[in-house]
């Protein structure tokens, strides 16, 4: 079996942790690492829900992400125009709906719980970190609350596969990402049932077997990373 | 097996036409049909590239979407904003990465075709149409230049399926589409290479016995779809 | 009399059609084409009025003009940015009020009727066209809500005049409008009483002469569309 | 012959003044004041030319129309949003088209001049007040860098008419504006012939009776305007 | 002494006016000119507060600075993209501020007040000259409603001093001010008590001594601009 | 001397540390921390400046602030609107000030150095925090390109003061800063030069008294910062 340019092999994890305690002021924080890649998750409640959905008992979940200007070796602009970037927008509009996949909306109640992503430093896989950092975040929020048990009702978390060289590898870094044929984010619950899957060709296509090989890598690397979120959380597990 | 809400099986299309003149000024135009989903797609060509990729000898193909006021019953928002609404920019994004996968960018020299997908009239389905009709004007107008041999290298159709009632269906209409637990978008080629899966659980998980149910319909869907490019475009199918 | 560039006579105006059922999911809509000029007009209706004019008993009619990014040779590009270009601003302000002028706002009830006018293909005279097709299309949507008579007090219908080679013609498709050296626009109810007139040297000046020339031809051409105006909706012609 | 609720004619202009000497840095200015309304005048000139007329040998003149907060009784908003309010665009692109009629733009050489009217105080004929204003500080601006008699082929001058109670009038004040049934701008060179022609009926129609009345109260008027612009720039008058 | 491009010594303000009358529409209006600077203030009041101080029996002073395209030799562009500049933004901020140190807001009642200082000629001190002229229009604006008095703690007026070669000086023309190495603003009461002091070395830092020179000279000159606010306001001085 | 609520004496600092390897990509990075406020300062160099200095061989620094979401308790909405915050524009526009003034541009080089200020815990004297900390990360940016020596010619921090309770207090947090009745911003060189003096009453005026014992206040909390800085660059403090 090939290895892979820092030696993984191609089912195996960068190093990932998860830091309950990062300097923040969010009722709920976690800072992930996997590899180089930092991603700063903070969750905060706001007693209100948007108006197209006031009165009707239930909550909202939505969620930001960015990327520091830092977070890159050639300096990231801020998204700060009028337009919000293309990529910028399709991430968060991801990360939301995947967590509104673990919480049930009345459990929650009328809140709206906004989680931001803000990318410290960025390696390859930000989408698929915030993903599984925004989890332990939203449920560290709504433990300040006393919601968690009542409005969670999964674990989520995230991980990018690809093909690179032909082969299917599990969480590419930057410089695999780079020159993957395939890059592929695949979230999915605790138990393993998919909540998103997006494959994408990038100037080239890819074949049922390469699929099926990448379903199979993701499943590996989702469920170390939702033992971790477990570790991390102990006793606060809300499931 | 069930019958769905028009009557049609899970595995069928709904009626799909592709009119090679609507009126239109551009170099490349096509407008398709698919059920009651009309979508009026145009290709122009601009002997330039963007500033960024200048002096490489390649072109390039991007796309733009968008929804008339009056192509849904409540009259729809145009995109006049200084944001530009996340799920267009997320669309045509798709789009423009969909067609780029068949096209050889050294083949077109230094041009940008930019594909424009209107909606016309929509009930579902319309990003799918938009890819699948998007291909046709994009051929047309590089036939017009005497680049569609040698810039595109396969053709690219999409089409969406879903679970509906817990069970995989083909093509969905609006109606389904508000109604399904899951979604999802297939791109492929001609020969049933994946460009792009992209598939979602609507407030619901999706099991890998569905995934592989819904890779199955798409690819039975796309086989006609290509088919009707190839009717269509006769005697200028570049391949 | 001098023949013009496409054999018309300075008096004949473009053969014109308005198709009353084209792909749209509008409560009204209209698709009218002035020689290769193609403009589909739907008309939406919504039950509530802007907040300045509520409580008033009052309706409010309103449009917008937009052109396909395909309607012209050289692709037009959107108006997405944050500005919205002059022009387009001055041609839907001009199609409102001349709508309005044949609306009784109190008969309306407190409806806002918006009226889109999305040019497919331009070929010179798409606002006069753009008037033409909403005031057909604004009579359907009114229609579906039992409002038509009660609301319309006149019928509108517009043309484009000018003077090109220092005769008046009517009708200038986009050849004549670039060479002219006057440019005007003649809005008339449908008894001939005038509603709006636009009229603009375009580096040239004209003299009361011509301006009586102008005025005369518009006259004319108005009367043939508010027939065909007429004819197109038969029974439901609502004056 | 009824008068006016100032006391005023139907073929009377208001008092009216042009100033050479207003408190500003521009190469060229005036302010005019018609009845109540006042208008700063000031053309800059650049001697550089937009970069799509760049290298052709010929200018370009453009304008700005603003209106001071404080120029109307209820505070105006300044402009300043994303969005160029749609009467502010319509006025300026007048103003601009007004003077370029009255310019040589290759006598002019390659420079732009951008006048500038800002409203300081209104009371109603703000728009023609501006294009009388303006056409005497343009003037002003070119004689800074002897090109004023090179450029300059006719003179401009502007007024309102319309029509109020049944009767056309000329020069409206604002009461009077709010009340007309119709509203019209009329822009001629000082031999009277038009440049631009604007009438508009406001909730109502006009006939051809009522257009003749207002056109000839606008020839009436204009001829007064143009001998004050002449008397003011005394032997700087440029034809 | 050392005397300055213009013959002043160190201590000497340029000669300032302000104009009760100029011409506009709002309810307080004053039109200061220091040496060439010239702004126009205009004070409009608004019977209601923003949404967010409602209710509490208090008004809202705030202000906005602007400069007229002709108020500088090489026209100033207007601030009319989506972006405030930041300069115009920290000086309308630093009016307001000033504004409301010296005002009651509980005395105010429920009204909004806005000033605007629109600057017709600038020369340097610009927005020293806008502190000073708005408050008297302040002044005037809340006599027309009969507030003055029960809104007005005490006067504002403010004035700019910097280092130049070396020495500080007080009220810095624009070729003082270029040339300058320290730019600093100070408002005060009529009294002499600090509202405000920014001092910014431009390229340059500065001592504690000049520190203590150029707020001597501050006082000096504000001294004699309250004198002067108080003549012209002669009985309507509110304190 | 009465003690302040956190039990500090009036003269005294918060706690403060500064970290040179927080998680980023940033050629200098350094993450300042003053009692709970947090501040993640990133600098990046650009080998080219802004096109209107171009040519000159001299270089430029800038610098933009940001509060993250999470930065304090209630959710600090991002700065993505249309419209950079006015509070965001002046703070980003004193730290780029500061920091120039500490540049000998000429020894910099063609080159831009933009310096992030990313704030993930705000507890007061973000701003002051920010210069101190930004000062660290550009000279260790400068130091991967060598022009540290060549570029820096002094030091700079900075520091608030304030006047709580009648009394000035050096270093306010954010329960002082929201009642005090005078809040200042003091930037200096290591040797004391003032760079930038920003004083405001809020609310209240201040005397030359208390100004003189805030400016005092200042000279002490920059001391014990500059120490500090020089500890914790070592052999690269760059003077």
């Amino acid at each position: 079996m090939p290895t892979r340019h820092d030696g993984r092999a191609p089912d195996t994890l960068r190093p990932v942790a998860i830091d309950l305690d990062p300097p923040s002021s969010a009722a709920g924080k976690a800072m992930i690492s996997a590899g180089n890649t930092v991603v700063l998750c903070t969750a905060s409640i706001d007693d209100d829900v948007p108006p197209w959905m006031a009165g009707r008992g239930r909550g909202w979940v939505t969620a930001e992400y960015s990327m520091l200007p830092g977070s890159t070796g050639d300096r990231k602009r801020r998204d700060r125009g009028p337009k919000l970037d293309g990529r910028t927008s399709e991430i968060q509009r991801l990360i939301g709906r995947s967590l509104r996949a673990a919480v049930n909306l009345e459990g929650l109640g009328e809140r709206t719980v906004t989680v931001d992503c803000d990318v410290l430093r960025a390696d390859g896989g930000t989408r698929t970190a915030s993903i599984t950092g925004a989890f332990v975040a939203l449920v560290r929020a709504l433990d300040t609350v006393g919601a968690a048990s009542a409005a969670i009702t999964s674990s989520v978390a995230a991980v990018s596969v690809g093909v690179v060289d032909g082969t299917p590898v599990l969480d590419l870094d930057y410089p695999e990402d780079v020159r993957a044929e395939v890059d592929m984010n695949v979230v999915t619950t605790g138990e393993g049932e998919f909540i998103e899957v997006q494959g994408t060709g990038e100037g080239a296509t890819f074949s049922r077997g390469q699929l099926d090989g990448m379903l199979e890598l993701a499943g590996v690397g989702i469920e170390q990373l939702t033992a971790l979120q477990k570790r991390t959380l102990g006793e606060r597990w809300p499931l």
